[in-house]
């Protein structure tokens, strides 16, 4: 990852984890504040904040004026991966075991509303000639996250996804936060509406690459490094770009291999490189790498409307930073 | 009840539940919207929503200004009965299958999701000068709630609650939403901090009352009227008013007989004739009648800053229409 970038995102990150272990630290009864701590305190990647703050300055405000909206989005981020994991039945989440695997469902249930409800207490914070429009804006995107893990759940029991579907589905359930984190922190850091709207764009971009690299890395991933294990959205019927892209071009001949490698479950080592290597034949995993630079270069195309300036260079550096990512 | 506050909370109710469907009318993918739309079609009693207009009204302001927060609030509190019933495993709400008996948990757990999400949508449409009070008086009402139910969940493992331990709980898990309607509509009818406060406090007392007369209702009320099972405190564990003063005033033999008739479930009809009858005996069936009547007090004194209009009259009527509540 280029330097600048680096250093940039190091300090953001310890500025978010800081003010978010002050929003969290106290709070009874325990069984709720610890299952949100727990689901707050080992951060992720932090990538959806830190857009956000590079957003603001990005467009020449101050990261303080929007620090809150980083805050509420990480939070809310939080709220969506604890749910998920319940309905996805996930036991692991970044190497530990998810909240409710290490409680229970009902304390999952609960704990991630209330990291929703600690969302929106965070964006009140926000400055009030803002507020409107970043409540209506972060109210749209997080009810359009809802429809897209609705659709992520029916497609499972369905044979038949399209491409067109599948994208339909990750815009909303993946892409619609990090054009949120964009579009909120080009609002808080006053931008023009134009400006506002191409990073939002820029940020849909990002997210899309982003989510086809998780199917990806679903596939050829380490669980070390994913932190979860491997090949769980093939066991769970998931259907990623894999599969969508798999069905719309594989022969017959080849369905029916895939079909009977991924039959049995859980999917063991040998099976799963048998598995790589049919989806290398049918050319999926190259229309996946090409459909990710395909994305991120439309991401680039949406930042010459910014000024010159060191955050708009490094939002460029982050789009080299995702493709190159192996996490 | 009183046939102007009766002609009141129709128009009222007519209001919401005309408005309400048009919110809620379109919206894919089906697998989200039905069942949200089913949890706001049957509605309730509207107690909240008709309380915020009427409290509006009381400090001398147009209801129309507060009709978004009424919405919010009978949206958000459809959200927390979907959850809700969820984690106690309930059947049967207002009479008919609540959302995840009808359909399934995951479904469940992102309806509400969406429901809370579209109750803060709701609330962005509010005049922005009340904005940001407005966002965040809810979400501290809301954190309450989920601390509430953490309570109550909390609780049912539990051999022993206070009563001091229990009101904290129904404060947080019912009485904050009636006090967040009172508060709420004072402060959108641009009623002055003192109002507010005041009828903050009557909406709180109304709100311990209503929970009182639900814990006596689970035994005492029929499952037509009550819309679910008669006695399923009893049967989840649930701490309620009558577990927590019992144990805290019945004779040790008292209590032996207690445990011995709530031991086997289902409680079938008989047993809980006796149940009722060792609870007149032990004394908690008068002492909830008279702390319901003392909250009701409470409230009414609340209701003196108030200035003399027919809003105020039935907000005082709305005292008695609790009083003789057999719903």
């Amino acid at each position: 990852m280029n330097p600048q970038l680096e250093a940039r995102l190091a300090g953001y990150k310890k500025l978010i984890q800081g003010r978010l272990e002050e929003v969290i630290r106290k709070g009874e009864p325990v069984s709720l504040y610890d299952p949100m701590r727990y689901a707050l305190s080992q951060p992720g990647k932090q990538l959806r904040p830190c857009l956000l703050l590079l957003s603001c300055e990005a467009v020449g405000g101050d990261p303080e004026q929007a620090l809150d909206g980083a805050l509420a989005i990480e939070v809310i981020h939080n709220f969506t991966l604890v749910h998920d994991d319940i309905m996805d039945h996930d036991e692991l989440r970044r190497g530990r075991p998810t909240v409710h695997h290490r409680w229970d469902e009902n304390v999952a249930i609960l704990a991630g509303d209330a990291l929703l409800v600690l969302g929106y207490a965070l964006l009140a914070r926000v400055d009030s000639r803002h507020l409107p429009a970043i409540l209506r804006t972060f109210s749209s995107a997080i009810l359009d996250i809802c429809e897209g893990q609705a659709l992520d759940k029916e497609f499972e029991t369905r044979v038949e996804v399209s491409l067109a579907q599948y994208y339909e589905m990750i815009e909303k359930k993946t892409g619609r936060l990090f054009e949120l984190a964009c579009q909120a922190g080009a609002m808080l850091g006053g931008g023009e509406e134009q400006t506002s709207a191409a990073l939002a764009c820029y940020g849909a971009q990002v997210g899309r690459a982003f989510q086809l690299q998780d199917d990806l890395l679903d596939l050829l991933g380490e669980e070390k490094t994913i932190g979860k294990d491997v090949a769980s959205d093939l066991e769970e019927g998931k259907k990623s770009f894999l599969i969508a892209h798999a069905r719309h071009t594989a022969s017959p001949a080849q369905l029916m291999t895939l079909a009977a490698l991924t039959e049995r479950r859980p999917i063991e080592k040998e099976r799963l490189t048998a598995i790589i290597a049919l989806f290398e034949e049918i050319g999926t995993l190259a229309a996946a790498r090409a459909e990710i630079s395909r994305c991120l270069e439309k991401a680039r195309s949406n930042l010459k409307v910014l000024p010159q300036n060191p955050a708009a260079r490094d939002l460029e550096a982050f789009i080299g930073a995702i493709a190159e990512r192996t996490f």
